[in-house]
């Protein structure tokens, strides 16, 4: 947070608790008002398309955080290794996940040590002032949701909803990238510092979130019938601009996404009686916008 | 915590912290283990059953937070009120609401004072040790995850998962309980003490958690055509014994629930290699069975 946006920030609260007084703008009225420098664009060749039947889900790769399991997941992307498998678990306030449950895949990847966290020395993190109930701290590192405990210490990506990891077994080595999951419920903070994160959905996650949830345990479908096909993954960069979804994000680093944070921890709309005053990492949204119409 | 409990997790933690061995139980072996008394019994006339197309969802009143509004939904009900109405606001990551968007229904119950929080003296709290971003203090009440700010203070229900909501205007006074809402996504903690919490979904998230969102404003769906059919609402004491769903909670105010926590705390599956040592209220599940074949 800069000075302006701290004193803009406790101006706000000041005039909020003594008099009721409510000038802040929303996070609507902050985004109209954004500028294009505000906004980034995102990697084509760190973005992956996942189609299926209803629609396609775009996911953006976190190589500063996992550097093997992108470039990974990247070749097996680029070997048409998902094509034609299919999501097959689905735990209702927790993970959706595909892979190749049947073995039909004669590729078998190797398994990558474990990126779990990098070190925090020189990876710029825009800190929230908030204490956090798993982490010393919290706030946004490469645009994504992170934690880390000290400011020389490790840094992490957090679960929070929408975030993309790389399921394993029990061995913190034994993730290949064949098995990816979604968050679609409450944050499962406990798996922060667990597994290697991947990224972030950017678009499409109500295409994931619906998805019947799995009967069987831990929310995996108990018979074949009920997996969600995928048609095909693919690196945006291998598709021709026509056939790209075009998209923006709203950078972490700047005094308007500071002035959103704060729009959110106290919101200004006349609806809210209590305004939190607090804001947990996982309830800040990172806003995303289509750049052309698709 | 009792005395026990905390020497047990502590001596957990110890064991973990230095050794990286882990004999404490999984919450599934602890709820094998579990005796009759650590669960309860869900009061008939606090239990809604929401009858949609694809099944029932079992919503438990919590009238020790909402007298008012829980007598007066209880009232809608036995009207026949929301039979026939439908679900029209289903936000990805937010909520899921059901009301009556056409005015179908002549019945128009007068407004309700808010019941956002109640007077925290006398009000049996199980705490749990950890900071919380939102609020003082944590826990559980009436079997419920809850908040409070100071023992003789005020405590109210928080919005986690599977919470159940009485949407209101802008008016903190203009709930009526015609607009219910239950919570699907990372927990809004912002909503914590603006609204009316009616109780928790105890059965049949899934039937909600699926149901494709609206693609209007706040989710709420552009054409009626999208909106989901409710057969009907039902007191579950209305219904004859063989048409109810038989469903018992656990305890939240047993040392059995305080080894579960402890459980999910520092999760003892050897899948995990770095433990939190802390958990989120809402990220504490409030197990849920069935006592008798449907």
């Amino acid at each position: 947070m800069t000075i302006k946006s701290a004193v803009m920030a406790c101006l706000f609260a000041t005039l909020s608790a003594s008099f009721g007084v409510v000038a802040a703008p929303t996070m609507e009225e902050l985004l109209a008002a954004s500028k294009p420098s505000d906004w980034r664009s995102v990697d084509p060749q760190n973005t992956l398309y996942m189609e299926l039947a209803t629609g396609r889900v775009v996911i953006e790769l976190a190589p500063e955080f996992a550097p093997r399991h992108t470039a990974a997941v990247r070749d097996l992307v680029r070997a048409k290794y998902f094509d034609g498998l299919v999501i097959n678990r689905v735990q209702d306030n927790f993970v959706v996940q595909w892979g190749d449950p049947e073995g039909k895949k004669s590729l078998r990847p190797k398994a990558l040590a474990g990126e779990f966290m990098v070190a925090a020395t020189g990876v710029p993190f825009i800190a929230l002032p908030e204490s956090d109930v798993y982490a010393p701290q919290t706030g946004f590192a490469s645009g994504l949701p992170a934690a880390r405990d000290r400011p020389d210490g490790k840094v992490w990506l957090t679960h929070c909803y929408g975030m993309v990891g790389v399921a394993r077994d029990d061995d913190a080595n034994s993730g290949d990238g064949t098995r990816i999951y979604v968050v679609i419920g409450h944050a499962p903070r406990q798996l922060d510092r667990n597994v290697t994160m991947l990224g972030r959905v950017l678009k499409g996650m109500e295409l994931l979130s619906v998805l019947p949830r799995g009967a069987g345990a831990r929310g995996y479908h108990e018979s074949s019938d009920q997996w969600t096909p995928i048609r095909e993954i693919r690196v945006a960069a291998d598709l021709p601009l026509e056939l790209r979804t075009h998209l923006e994000v709203l950078r972490t680093d700047t005094e308007m996404f500071a002035s959103l944070v704060e729009s959110r921890r106290n919101r200004p709309d006349v609806w809210f009686k209590a305004r939190a005053g607090r804001i947990d990492v996982c309830n800040i949204p990172i806003p995303v916008r289509a750049t052309r119409p698709e």
